[in-house]
């Protein structure tokens, strides 16, 4: 396959929060999202997914520069008050200008 | 861990597609999968997580020659006519001959 | 983004081992986990899903000397007897302390 090179991130946190952080991936450039469900535990040893709805993994394909704001985003605002694990790849994609690329 | 490279394909799409696009995986070769549930929204702005059912989220590890064949098959006949989301990746398994390398 | 490396590994298993999973996920030093329910088919032909309650698919984000202990458990405990998907691929984090980095 002759991909482009996009930027996969990914972001468990807990449901509550879902509606929020799906309007800050769009405010950040992000154009689409896969969410499931999920439950599992983080570093600080609580069990998330017996909070309040449990966890979602949400995963969004965007630019390197739409992931650097993400990470802002999520820095400033969800890692200091939430239950967050994120993370990002580098993944291939055919039509990159779904992406914004 | 000493392991074989292999291509991991992630497609996200419609649930109602999930049996057509299962035996057209095995067609091109792949020997396993794995799916998810899981809503959404794509770059065309509609929430096909409220069409028919939701999405699923399928990973498959293959040969590059199989992924190769996959993503054939989906530019020909799903990226034109559905809500299709999928990238490709690098990860590491073992026991390589279950994907068939 | 200025991220650490980190591994990602990834399970797909039966539901029915999951805390024995988790409890083998601990026991090597990870230190959380996403668990996403699942369904699929393996290199055997077997359809997982339908036996005793479907799939869970396993991720975590450990040093690679943890991601060593835990393909060696895989290995040694879990492949000869179960239908166990695994794999392992690179990630980049913030806040590498919170995996034991």
């Amino acid at each position: 396959m002759d991909g482009t090179e996009i930027t996969c991130v990914t972001i468990v946190t807990e449901y509550v929060l879902e509606s929020r952080l799906v309007r800050d991936l769009a405010a950040c450039g992000a154009t689409g999202w896969t969410i499931t469900e999920a439950s599992g535990q983080g570093p600080r040893g609580r069990r998330v997914s017996e909070v309040e709805g449990g966890n979602i993994r949400v995963e969004t394909l965007v630019s390197a520069e739409v992931a650097e704001r993400i990470w802002d985003k999520l820095a400033a605002e969800y890692f200091p008050s939430y239950a967050v694990a994120a993370w990002s790849s580098k993944v291939l994609v055919a039509r990159p200008e779904r992406y914004g690329l």
